[in-house]
């Protein structure tokens, strides 16, 4: 793993389009951190509920069935949505965040050394 | 707002460090959605932690207070992490789910067309 | 404090209730530790939501205001019965663990000496 | 099922342990409802973690493996904590909120008619 070259995530347009829909709504003064990180909240629990009841086989059929289809590509839009503002509310750099937090993740879990096949 | 020209996220290459990370683990198995949807919502909690006792106020300074700075890029990357593996592991194009949920929140929240200064 | 008497919380009858209501709807194989797990995380959200663009003082009013005091009661309720289910399923004294826990709360955070007028 | 007789749920006097601890530390100003519901998220969270990587049948030793038995009574024990100090700063009787929930909870969900061996 080389996490160092290029960019791991670039959510840059993002940011500048979420920047313009709460300007346009005048949505500025509600976006607070600490708001932000409840609405994140929220969308993350109408994202579990839709695996709630279902067995882990049937988790991976998720995006696939109809009458989840759309709902579970809604709630992950919707907490990339809130996670990327909330990041950008707080002048926070998401790839350097990740970077940083692989590099801490691979040295927490050395992958074994045995020789693969 | 425009959002149908090039990609307003791109998380490709976090996609495949996640995959050799896990795929080098042996992880998986244990990387059902089911169990990545959970593994987000412990992640979302940490985050929500920081800001818990917090004002909206002093909510803005998490990512340059020193007590926090570090812990707040740690979080919100933990979150970004599991919501992209449980997007690979589902095969939902994170890009596609975004611009869709756009569209859907302009719709829902009508700009006011008032001309603004 | 003195949490040593008599018990602090009593959720026997609840606990009978669930466990009929699961029971007469053959429930039981739904309601792994894990899943409820889930369901109390989506209840909780759904609970957040009432308060993610309130400011804290506006948010006392939340169980009076008419548009949200119905809907506040029954989101604590669900958090409620999703977290008894979920003990009951568990063998968990609550009582016990509330008791634990405050002894260790009280232990962690002591109170301040000083003599209060 | 016969929720109207004697009360489901007695939390009488954890609410006034609650408060008296809050009232000796001065927490009373940070207990806003916002804020709670934050801190029931954030120890709602350290619950589910305990589950996200077992399978639903290793879940239900959770409280009786030694690993996870005093800890996850600690995560219920907070939840309940924070749950029943949210809705005494709101002043909810959750004993009224939790059946009036189960009467609609039973109108939705019918148990069927059928008769059981």
């Amino acid at each position: 793993m080389n996490p160092t070259a290029c960019s791991l995530v670039d959510v840059t347009r993002l940011v500048r389009e979420l920047d313009a829909f709460a300007d346009a709504r005048d949505w500025h003064r509600h976006h607070s951190p600490k708001n932000l990180a409840m609405a994140l909240t929220g969308e993350v629990g109408e994202l579990v509920e839709l695996f709630q009841w279902q067995s882990e086989a049937e988790s991976y059929d998720t995006a696939r069935h109809p009458a989840t289809a759309r709902a579970v590509r809604d709630e992950l839009a919707d907490v990339l949505i809130y996670l990327v503002r909330l990041a950008s509310v707080l002048e926070v750099d998401l790839d350097e965040a990740v970077r940083t937090k692989l590099v801490a993740n691979a040295r927490k879990y050395p992958a074994p050394q045995v020789p693969r096949p």
